[in-house]
This record gives C-alpha cells, sequence and structure tokens, in this order.
C-alpha cells in the first residue's frame, strides 16, 4: 500500500512529489514522461517568480532534471478507474491495481472535462481502454477521441478490431493514415445514447451513428474516476487546505479553477502534500519502505 | 491614485507585482530593497519547482534580477497606518500618504503578530515611527524592538532622545554600543498598561518599566493596520480567491496562514494578483498612467 497516488505530472503534482519525496513517503506518480504537455507548449513565461522570462520547454526541462536529481520515478500510465477502499483508495492502470492511502488528483484543466454524455454512458459503449474493451467491437463502427500523439498505436489496434473508426485529433500532425480510419475534422462535443452508445455529435451538428466511443486522454475526468467527488462545473471543490469533499482525497492545480497559472499549480501541490502528511499522521508510522 | 498597494517583498508579494506589471497594473511596493530576509536567510530550498537545490541567497538574487528586468520599482518604506476611504485605501507610509484603490497584504508570518497588549496600546505609548514619535520621549525610559539590521539608525536617532533604552534585536551582531542602551538578552512578549505604557515583559517574565515602546518591523501586523480586517489567530482569513472580509483588500503567503512555504506564497500572489485584476475591471478603463 502506498501513502500517496498522484494522478498527474504537470506543475501541481511535480510540486507534490518533491514535498513527499523529501518527507520519504511512499508514493505512486502516473503521468507523462514528458510532465506537462500544457507548460511545453508555452511559448514564453514571465509571471513565474525565479526564472525570469523562460520558455516552457526550459522550464518543463527544468522541472524534469529535478525530479530525476532527487529520484523521483514517474509511472507512464492512464488511471481509468478508482474505487475507494476500506484503507483508501485502489487504481486501476492498465489491468494492473494499486493501493494508496491517499489519492491526490492533479490531472489539469482539460481532463477535468470530458464530452457530454460521456459519464452517463461509461461501460455501455464509453471505454477508456482500448486494450481492455477493443475486441468488444470486432466488424462495428466506433469513434476514437486521441488526445495525444502516445496514444497513436492505441488507435492503430482499435482500427483492426473495429470496421470504421471515426477519429479525433486535437493536435497537428497525425500520422494515421488506414483505408477504415476517418479522421473528422470538426471536434466531438457529445456522445448520445439511451441505453447503450448509438451516436457521436461534432461540433458542427454532424451525426455519426457509432457502437462506441474510446476516449484516449492522459487523464480520466475526476468526476468519472470518482463519481461521488464533488465539483462544480469542469473544477473540483477543494477548501484552503486542498482537501476534497472526500476524505483522503486531494486536488490541485488547473483541475480546481482559474487562474490557470504555473504559479498557483506548484503552490497549490506545495499546500496539498504537507495536508496530506497531516492526513497521513493519523496512522502514525508512515507507510514507507 | 494607485490601482494597488502591495504591502510585503517576500515570494507573495513579488509574485503579485510580476502579475500586475504584466497586465500594465499602476501599483506602489512596500518592502525591502533586499526582497525577503527569510528567503535570504534559508540554507537550501529543495521544493521550489524549476530550481532544483537552490539556496536562499540565490534563489533571493533571481528574484531580484526579475523584478529588475520588469522595470519593478520597489519602495523601501514601513507602512504605519491603513485606513480605509471611500475609493479604496490610504496608507500612511514615513509620512507620505498613498491612496489605492485595492490593497494586498503579503507581509509574512512574524508581522502577523506583533506583542501581546501591542495592539491596545498603538498611539498610548506604542508607536512604529521613531521619526514621527521619538521627540515625545525627551529624557524618558523606552524600549525598541529593532526587526532588522536596517532600522538600527532610528534606534541611533531614538537614543539621543531618550535617557534610557531596553533594546532588543532577533538577529545575531547589532553594533549599536551606546552607554544609554541596554541590550536586552530575552524577547520582549508583552507591553502593558492601562491608559497608557507603563512597562515590558521579558520572555523570562522579567519586567522592565518604561514609558514607550518603538517597534521597529518591516511591516506592521494586519490586525493593527486594519481594526476592521477578519483574523484566526496570528493570520488573516482568506478564501480560495484571496479576498479578504474587507471589499479590495487580498492577502497572500505566510501571513494567511501554513505552510510557510515559497511555493504556497507565490501561488498565493498569482491569485491575489488575478483576483485583483479582476476586482478592477468593474472600474471599467485601468487608472494606469
Amino acid at each position: 500500500m502506498y501513502d500517496t497516488a498522484i494522478i498527474g505530472s504537470g506543475p501541481a503534482g511535480l510540486s507534490a512529489a518533491l514535498n513527499l519525496k523529501l518527507h520519504n513517503k511512499d508514493f505512486v506518480w502516473f503521468g507523462s514522461a514528458d510532465l506537462s504537455a500544457k507548460v511545453e507548449k508555452s511559448e514564453k513565461i514571465a509571471n513565474y517568480p525565479g526564472l525570469g522570462m523562460i520558455t516552457g520547454t526550459a522550464l518543463n526541462r527544468s522541472f524534469s532534471a529535478q525530479t530525476d536529481q532527487m529520484g523521483i520515478v514517474l509511472t507512464d500510465r492512464m488511471v481509468t478507474a478508482v474505487m475507494p477502499s476500506e484503507e483508501g483508495f485502489s487504481l486501476l492502470a492498465e489491468n494492473d491495481i494499486y493501493e494508496a492511502r491517499t489519492l491526490l488528483l492533479a490531472v489539469g484543466a482539460a481532463a477535468a472535462k470530458g464530452f457530454r454524455g460521456e459519464n452517463e454512458l461509461l461501460g455501455r459503449g464509453v471505454s477508456y481502454c482500448a486494450t481492455c474493451d477493443g475486441f468488444l467491437y470486432r466488424g462495428k463502427t466506433i469513434a476514437v477521441f486521441c488526445g495525444d500523439r502516445r496514444y497513436e498505436h492505441e488507435v492503430l489496434y482499435l482500427a483492426e478490431q473495429a470496421e470504421q473508426v471515426y477519429l479525433h485529433v486535437p493536435y497537428a500532425g497525425c500520422e494515421i493514415d488506414r483505408e477504415n480510419v476517418e479522421i473528422l475534422q470538426k471536434p466531438i462535443v457529445q456522445v448520445k445514447g439511451e441505453s447503450r452508445v448509438t451516436a457521436i455529435i461534432l461540433s458542427d451538428g454532424t451525426e455519426k451513428n457509432v457502437d462506441g466511443l474510446f476516449c484516449l486522454r492522459s487523464a480520466v475526468a475526476p468526476a468519472v474516476l470518482l463519481p461521488d467527488l464533488a465539483v462544480d462545473g469542469a473544477h473540483i471543490v477543494v477548501n484552503r487546505r486542498m482537501e476534497t469533499n472526500l476524505p483522503g482525497c486531494f486536488a490541485a492545480g488547473d483541475c480546481t479553477g482559474r487562474p490557470y497559472q504555473i504559479a498557483k499549480a506548484v503552490g497549490e501541490g506545495n499546500v496539498a502534500a504537507h495536508s496530506i502528511l497531516e492526513y497521513l499522521s493519523q496512522y502514525g508510522q508512515t507507510q514507507s519502505k
């Protein structure tokens, strides 16, 4: 059992990881080896104290060097389900179960949303895991949202299973070129269906009939992961200690609301880590190996 | 009339200043040319994201370079009184009045306290301004708390006026050597008196009869500056937007509570600046020159 599971490798998750590491906690940190795509893409950052005018790429590189220097390991897996357990939380990531006493959601603003209808139809045609559910769609028609280039191999796998794939990617330069894959020019905004998924709707109102929708993102919307989590629109509700409404579950960074700022995220990650340390202290002896 | 007055030059005040400057706001920033004595004295900082393992001195130097680069000016004066006005706040600093639409308190944890009895006896023997009130104590006995080396010239001025001075300094290497100045080995914990100051009490219980107490600090306790400000013990009460209970008055950094961390302070300074921008937007046209 880990002391903490951190989901998200942006500035908030990173800031928390640094503090938990300094306190010798045993944690698993889920995220992308690239840390934050959002930071990476920032052209110039002028308002992060201590670093002057810096590019996002350079800042991300500094973040990465710091975690390496401290021996912090990142687990490049997508958490697709979380179950509150008696002792904390059970997390499912690519068919492995991770148990943790506390949970920190630092999943960013984008992941906090999800498509209209996605939550309601999860497990009834909406899936987050190509490997787990791909075989169910052999010979069928599916839609795929591929949030990051690094999931393209999963799209290819799905294209081998399904007869027809409607694909949307939010980035430029997608290299998938298969006869049965149609690249959608407009983004998906909604998934429809009564007992099961029947169609997706695009931003221009176009409807495509599908049997399923795969959402391949670096993180699943928190309200989907944890249905009892209190949210306010697309944001997780937290107090000044970064506690959510669920005991042992904390949140930090863009997923807790505006302003979407690196300084805010590192501050909240720091506060969350300290609240987690205090929460863990009730168990006396640390769980650290 | 300034858009904003920031009191405090630690990481919280700095973070806010960077953001207000980027948004072309016209603000006055009160603090020490050395920025943060607390950061300066930190031996090693390992948990500030982006800078690896760094000394406090080096971090403070980076902070300073960044403000210079952006043309941000620091006003090295102590604010000794704040009056809410119809349009915002009037601040008194060394006999000059500054008017500002909004106020950000980023005064740190130490200044948030003050001695027992200090608030009650302010103006009745307790003073924050040697230049303003020193002459009142000619031939009398006073106590002086000198919070920083850079106020030692004020202590010397007071020693010229008063017959006897009890001095306490919280730092090492005070160079004041006057016949009528007795350096107290124990810190002052309380100031006593009914209608006026009559004595101070030290941490070991010793009482010294005095006619007045001068507190020379980089910032005055917020609850003294603004008697209607809601506080919880030594901390200013704020919400997630860093709003205090007083409209137009915000707070950030150590003065809002634990954890006392640089990352938390820069995060809160950033959030406060964004809340201030939103608050100012109600006045339409910016006040910027």
